[in-house]
């Protein structure tokens, strides 16, 4: 595995790949991995020729309050588990090469980023898409791998290579669990004991509504007090939010229709941490049992 | 030469042609070409293998009050100009392609963009950053070819090409002149026979302040108002900003230093057609008369 950090170099190594006809993939990092990252590099070993994985702390998806200066870093540990996942690059570049003197430029998505994380977190899609654009350009990928944990920002990513013609496929890789069903995440290093015992409320409270969906449940005000009921249990835990959307718009009908897939989202304050979840399932045609079905 | 309208077909073929090693240049158009427009795909066909002139009248950077609808539009023409000059691919898509339905991503470039052509034409370049973001990801070139007579406009090029890690080289032709000194616009069709006449003032207004700094003036405001008398002296036409700024930064110092870049830039109404001019001039390390140098 080779670690480059300028990205001019970066750029100059996949252009001479691209032009042997070698297939890239990249997956976009801030560090810190785990077992979720490591399934994207796997994801991209499968895909591609060459891999490489990004580690790269991005200011401007962070806001003013957030938690860019304390995130969790480890470079040691990042290069082990970058290599051991099948890395060839490990790209690691510096702010300042990232956001030169003097940078000005944004890129701004509406729409998809109105609700959910994106009104909780003010400028964080603008800052994701910003960074993965500059990304894409350096590491010129044919596939960019994302996991479905940041299910919104799969969405954002989506729609910046859709209207701005980036020449790649898009791959959402799943979430990745603890074996009592918490997410990992970088973020998770933050709990104390007691906080990530009972952490695990996300998964469950994903699972009950995912459940009642399979017994025909689809209507969303139920959905969503399905989830805020079960979070509701652990009163140490504070919702931001907690709902069903339409899987592709996000927008919030009052009834999912059969074959319609649907995306459960969870937003909590856990202590100071702030951790985030989702399922992505489908209203089936023929639910388990047909209680509240077209009523 | 080859008419394509499709964006994943002109990807296609230039993603197979950058894998033959054959290098691309791209000309960015708003159609209506004339000698200017020539002049750049006959640049591009110097420096690449393959030529790209791109036709497509951009919505997004008009104002809602400006030109869009009735922006002179002429494919056969265009056909003929663009062959002559040496083009590959005239790439010539519809609107509803290049802005997909449920569209909702915008380049926003600040800084650069504050003043001048930016001030009095709001979103103008945002509108530019966006629709040559996505003309490059669709052209992939090796080199973009603009031209001088929208300064500012290649100030702001240069800064999205920078800040994303656009892997091209922007190319700047100089501007293409009538015999009198009127730049090239496909707007001069908007001309009556007595407004072509007075238009020749941008000209000449630029040409005494150029010969000014030859002469050994460097002082911001006297400059400004060589271009502003310069001007008035058509009433008929109106002065929406004749100025003159640092070239690569556009601040506007007291005093420009020898060696320094300097555009000089002028806007106006004539009649209602909005025309613009500029001359980029160098301060003489050694002034043709020492008058105001370093008073």
């Amino acid at each position: 595995m080779r670690v480059i950090s300028k990205p001019n170099e970066m750029q100059t190594n996949v252009e001479s790949l691209r032009n042997e006809g070698k297939k890239i993939a990249v997956i976009p990092t801030m560090g810190y991995l785990h077992e979720g990252h490591t399934s994207l590099i796997r994801k991209g070993r499968e895909l591609a020729d060459i891999v490489i994985t990004t580690l790269f702390v991005n200011p401007t998806q962070f806001g003013p309050n957030e938690d860019f200066e304390k995130y969790p870093r480890d470079f040691a540990r990042d290069f082990q588990l970058a290599e051991e996942a099948g890395t060839d690059f490990l790209f690691n570049p510096v702010t300042e090469d990232i956001y030169q003197d003097g940078y000005n430029t944004l890129i701004s998505i509406s729409g998809i980023t109105d609700k959910f994380e994106g009104a909780s977190r003010q400028g964080h899609f603008d800052g994701v898409a910003t960074i993965v654009a500059k990304i894409f350009n350096i590491t010129k990928p044919h596939y960019a791998i994302f996991g479905q944990k940041d299910y919104q920002q799969t969405l954002v990513i989506k729609q910046l290579v859709r209207d701005f013609f980036f020449d790649l496929s898009v791959v959402v890789a799943p979430t990745v669990r603890e074996s009592d069903g918490l997410a990992l995440s970088s973020r998770n290093v933050y709990l104390s004991p007691d906080e990530r015992t009972k952490a695990v409320i996300l998964f469950k409270a994903l699972d009950e509504a995912e459940i009642a969906i399979q017994k025909g449940e689809n209507r969303r005000k139920i959905l969503n007090a399905i989830l805020h009921n079960a979070i509701r249990s652990i009163p140490e835990i504070k919702i931001d939010y907690a709902c069903a959307a339409d899987a592709d718009t996000l927008e919030e009908p009052d009834v999912f229709l059969p074959g319609e897939h649907v995306i459960l989202m969870i937003a909590v304050f856990n202590g100071i941490t702030r951790l985030i979840d989702n399922a992505l399932v489908t209203i089936p045609q023929d639910p388990q049992v047909k209680k509240h079905y077209f009523v």
